[in-house]
């Protein structure tokens, strides 16, 4: 199981943020029809505040092709999105991704149209100060 | 740009089933704010019948995790999709799955809310017979 680049970056931010870490990783198996499913290869980081409890899918988008990073944030957040509708209903899902990513890619039309295809919340956060800059909900 | 293992059976298989292949590979590149994005990395096949026209994603999941070929391949066509609304809207997009994981992987439950999610329609073939063996619009 290969944690993300950024991932101690971003639990430190979620925690500066005032969020308590419940899982890390939080695991993410479905038992179906005697097959079990781990969707979790990559690791999400579940957590608290007062009675919200959310998972984080952590992207560091370092890898050379920024699309085929994008291609595999997007199907790991819808199949993450699925199976937490039938393991965990109650939390909310967000793709968290570095500042620099956000203002350089994510926000031109059509990637936008993308995430809002599937309904993405997400977290901009800056990896060098281990802070979350927005949460796009 | 690499093919996808099987993606001549899938070309066999549409012509057998009497569509008329007019891009192979189709172009889908996206002109977004002075940045082109190329959502093409892996060739669509677009064909024709009559009025209806198709653009198709090839998948053999021959990789050794088929839960990571899947996270791709559901990336890839919520991204295909929204370019295509984009570039040639009249176009239906197909995710072309092999029949034997059809059976295996993709008629589990969890599976197939992931698919609904992202409303995708599915072509099953057979790649030994080059046949295709079914339409799930």
């Amino acid at each position: 199981m290969a944690k993300d680049f950024y991932h101690e970056n971003v639990r430190l931010a979620l925690e500066k943020d005032g969020w308590i870490i419940t899982h890390d990783p939080y695991p993410l198996k479905v038992d179906d029809v005697g097959y079990e499913i781990d969707f979790g290869a990559e690791p999400l980081i579940a957590a608290q505040k007062d009675e919200t409890t959310i998972a984080v899918e952590v992207k560091s988008f370092i890898a050379p092709s920024t699309v085929n990073e994008f291609h595999k944030a997007v199907g790991q957040f819808n199949d993450y999105y699925v199976a937490l509708e039938v393991k965990d209903p109650q939390r909310t899902l967000f793709l968290a991704i570095p500042e620099d990513i956000w203002m350089r890619f994510f926000l031109k039309p059509i990637i936008q149209k993308s995430l809002a295809r599937i309904q993405a919340k997400v977290i901009v956060y800056n990896p060098f100060k281990n802070e979350i800059v927005q949460w796009i909900k």
